[in-house]
């Protein structure tokens, strides 16, 4: 499986570790019934449950996803409530000048007016902080554009939920692309439990099987 | 009661409305017991509770602000995930030119170079926004020291997580500062719960009864 | 408004209190657009976020329910995790002899052996506590069918959820009763919302507009 | 590492799986200083985390558990909310004849008195089916010593609050045998931060370093 995934002009998306996958979504569900796994069974199984909304079993499997994404869109990511995230601090760590441009088909003729907005925020926090100006108030003047990084720890369930809202194309572009990432991750760590989702539960209208 | 407080150059904290109040707490904590309300016991069982780290009838408790802070306030408010928001969009909304700019104490000499920092990347957004590009994508320009508003609903028990993190020497300047706001309507709304809460099981270091 | 409905022998749902109602869910819902209420648009409001899949706004609407149920739904029950709880203990109370007893429907001709066998579990708890055997161990006799009572605060956004799974034919018919009471009290202070769930997002098959 | 901890006369806890350990808490620690891991600052790393309350890059940390346990514990268990439940089902399964019964130091003279109480019980719970009772119904006879089965997936931040609770005299004996468990498995996983927590940040007064 492919560790890394690139995103957006300096981003990326990487999966950590998945814990768990397809097994223990059959294991745990298989409890209510003290049922035994078999390889038929399984399969219809995971469509069962995903067909009648019971999701509780895929809350078993864990993925830890490292990324990189401009703050915009982690704001955007941060909003999924059921998971754990681990951030960069601006207020412990020096920015580097590392900035999400925007490429023709988003900025059109104004990608340079864009790039150049952004760097002379840069210029403007370089400044502040060779003037000893506090890391936590010189950051105040840079974009929302800028990168950052977080761990991300996330259960399959919530992660479902993640995709229905931002594989969809009333999401915005920059946060789709990640979450394009984060559904072929899932895809090839829990192939049955992503093929049941996309068929029988998948809200949003871009993932296929 | 005030309905608003005033914090930072241009940002407020409304009580919206609260629900339940000390009463609650002590009626949902009763049930255990199957006793009655007294006035002399309800202090002491307020007290009990605390002490002994049972918060969950404070659960009962539900406060709804609306808050008026710079973006990257929002950013560490919105880590605390018991609570519910619903904030202004980027997306469907267009900005106005409203930017928390630090005065002298933060910022010492390089006030108004932050100011001007803020003013030009403002006037990019607006002709960007004048050339046709999306609000989605020409917000990428504005810093976080950018205005936004949003509705939190949030319990008791929540809130007083937010208090031990958020009035604490620790947290940064201006997020402390709507912590106080915060703890002003939580003192005022329910006062036995928060004399308690500050004599018993608050981590910070800065409020007092 | 009605504030208790019976359910089953013994027991009821009564709606301590709500918070906010239709008007919340819209006015932090028009945050996002930073537009004003109107009637005719509010109800199209509701019906779109419901449509789509937005249910943050409806969590801003608080419920209270105060609940005497057996200890086999009480388990159904507090499954559901979003959401507070606060009830009765069998370490620091004794419990009267209240247990649910179905009826023909449910029992045939077995009422009156599942009486009984709930009354000879009594009457050794009973003479366990006379014995000096702590109510936290006597207790352990008891079955399943005894009533508790509980605090339950939730939101809209959970309360549906609640309603998706347990109005609906595959439920335990005692937990459904109790969930059509829960919806009655959400119809009639929600009237909009309920409305709109039932029409547009409501996954089971039981309920009707 | 031992896989199975008898606990009670039937019960057990199993670590199924974790995911993780120290390192990952110490990893996703570091991000917000973009620092590297070395062995000595690690444990001063997890030592300040415990001490400052900063529980976050401990929710990276999951542990599966598979738990056999009486329902009045189950009942105790399940209400720790920040965690996953699959558990046997009493509508879809047919219990066997498997109940806690108490020892002479919980229940004195009185070992025989309940243990005849659960057999009867158990005796009419089969009576019920036989005569065609459907198993939803027939189990409300049942007393909550009847032994159940879950799986049980938490982070070991989660985990660390229901240690605080459950490994301290004021819980219930039967649930403080289980925690005793679980804590055993937290130790032997996750040596540094186990020792970090009873030494800086444990609330209970059971467990020792």
């Amino acid at each position: 499986m492919q560790k890394r995934i690139e995103v957006l002009d300096k981003g990326f998306v990487e999966l950590e570790d998945v814990f768990g996958g397809d097994g223990i979504a059959i294991k745990t569900a298989r409890i209510s019934y003290m049922s035994r796994s078999d390889p038929e069974g399984d399969k219809k199984l995971v469509k069962t449950l995903m067909m009648n909304g019971h999701e509780s079993p895929f809350e078993h499997i864990v993925f830890t996803f490292y990324v990189k994404a401009p703050i915009f869109v982690a704001r955007q990511w941060f909003r999924h409530r059921i998971g754990s995230f681990s951030e960069r601090s601006g207020r412990f760590t020096e920015f580097e000048e590392e900035f999400y441009v925007p490429d023709k088909t988003r900025a059109g003729e104004k990608v340079e007016s864009m790039r150049t907005a952004m760097h002379n925020a840069f210029e403007t926090y370089k400044s502040l902080l060779k003037s000893g100006i506090k890391r936590e108030v010189a950051r105040m003047v840079l974009p929302m554009s800028l990168y950052t990084q977080w761990y991300w720890t996330v259960n399959a369930r919530s992660l479902m939920n993640f995709l229905n809202l931002r594989t969809d194309k009333h999401a915005q572009y920059e946060i789709r692309e990640y979450a394009m990432a984060i559904a072929k991750f899932f895809s090839e760590s829990c192939p049955l439990t992503y093929d049941a989702f996309v068929r029988y539960a998948y809200k949003g209208n871009v993932l296929e099987v």
